[in-house]
């Protein structure tokens, strides 16, 4: 066990990702306290049976006294209220940062509430399954995984280091960049795909001449693939895609014209289009696996993974 | 060891599943005789080197003299030239298979050429991974998967019991539909996901503003579940979608319907119509779960992958 890097950390918003801090910090004793809190007093008090603090506390801002970290792990349409909430019982020199998957909605909702004495420094790790809730979480779920931050201008440079030095202990690579760029990154690794996944599975449902069952049971090739994206937490979702809207309803459209240029290929005949295009994304795939993003056995390993079910 | 059920096999083709059809074959001792064929004289000489059979030729024809059963594992759109190459050397009573994606294309290609004297039995084993060639097959693939045929009008009872038998011994579990659904059925089901995936996959390689290496060092986030179905093999994907249009291209349509609607709530931020698609589709991960069709692990077990490794 290392020294605690903190006398108290304050996790608001206790789901998979907050959850899954909070299992790290206590099996890597980064803090003496967590105070812990959520509006819903069933997830609080799920929070306490998984004993994933050492105080609960239903209101943020009781939570957040004497805190030097303070975690928000909330929806990000909920970022403005968590703000708000907090905000007067900020402890001096305190340092505030969040989760989120869109930063320039979560600065702009968030900053302007912030005490000049405490340093707010958003960030992003990119580390989550589709499950969702406290129960979800786990340790050594940032490990390895990317962490982003999107500091403000004149972000006092040790709470920065401060902050770095946390993720970097659950095991997070740490980058920065400013908060517009993320957002345009984001919305093309993950706010397209997942808004893509939920279309796709919500158009087999839809279906007249195929039956939901029919759908179902043969997903294998191909559509199961999609339903793990399309199973991910609804209400984080929806928040992303208000709160990213301008980057993701450029991503979409470009989306949608490549998907029109491939449709008129297959309409005419055109296979050295497509040819051409299912050869250039096979390199894609093997970049991914390079870089270690990705495991390197077919079928993500599910074969293996049946096989012993 | 179970008793030979042929005398002698043909495949005609021997890349991902042909070569899995191959090594389940001798596994389990189906046949006395395993003949391999393929126009290209290196894939040959690589699946000698993995003795998938007893013997190979570069012609068709040749391979099929005496075999009792013919097995066409070729992109779909070679289905006629094989048909044409083999038709005059089949053996009277011969059953003749294929594994082809799609069926309407592949029995006009296949059916006006069969001799009166042998038994043609389209069929199509829902299986396979993202990898291809003869080093891409594994033994067990069929274990637990299905096999849809799609007889024609007055196939011979006996004839499609033998190959529903011998589907059965490789594990699958065996449906039966008329070509039309069944193209249909795969079209939503498969040949929609892959071409979405391979056309994601084609818009991030093409932005300006996020860089190729920023798309694979952050595709963990969602866009890597994608490059697995966009690395499947180009030739045979090129030619289910010239071969399967009219399905596609009306599960396209559909997609991109809905595909506007979504983005016309995500432009004018209604958040109602957003969620409730959200968890809608989350229903039918669990249904495809409970049905035993995917794995129950969060992100595809690839965390317990990514920890051994």
């Amino acid at each position: 066990m290392m020294t605690a890097m903190f006398d108290r950390i304050a996790l608001i918003g206790i789901g998979l990702i907050g959850s899954s801090i909070a299992r790290d910090v206590k099996e890597l004793g980064l803090a003496r306290d967590v105070v812990v809190s959520t509006r819903s007093a069933d997830t609080l008090k799920r929070a306490e049976e998984l004993a994933l603090g050492t105080a609960y506390e239903l209101s943020a801002a009781d939570a957040v006294r004497d805190a030097d970290l303070v975690i928000v792990s909330v929806p990000v349409g909920a970022s403005e209220a968590v703000a708000r909430q907090i905000a007067p019982h900020l402890k001096p020199g305190a340092i505030v940062t969040d989760v989120g998957s869109t930063k320039a909605s979560v600065i702009a909702q968030m900053a302007p509430h912030m005490p000049d004495n405490v340093h707010f420094i958003p960030g992003h790790p990119l580390a989550g399954t589709e499950k969702s809730g406290p129960d979800a979480g786990f340790t050594g779920l940032f490990q390895g995984r990317w962490c982003i931050f999107t500091p403000l201008p004149g972000t006092d440079a040790g709470a920065l280091a401060t902050l770095r030095a946390f993720w970097g202990a659950l095991g997070s690579k740490i980058d920065e960049m400013d908060p517009e760029h993320h957002d345009k990154v984001l919305a093309i690794v993950s706010h397209l795909p997942h808004i893509i996944a939920y279309n796709i599975v919500g158009t087999a449902d839809d279906l007249e001449t195929v039956t939901q069952s029919e759908v179902i049971k043969y997903s294998a090739s191909g559509f199961r693939d999609f339903t793990r994206l399309a199973a991910s937490d609804p209400t984080m979702w929806r928040d992303v895609c208000l709160h990213n809207k301008d980057a993701i309803l450029e991503m979409l459209a470009r989306f949608s014209e490549d998907l029109a240029y491939l449709q008129r290929a297959i309409r005419w005949g055109e296979g050295d289009k497509l040819f051409d295009l299912f050869t250039r994304t096979r390199a894609i795939r093997r970049s991914i696996i390079e870089a270690g993003q990705d495991v390197d056995v077919p079928d993500f390993g599910r074969h293996s993974l049946e096989k012993k079910a």
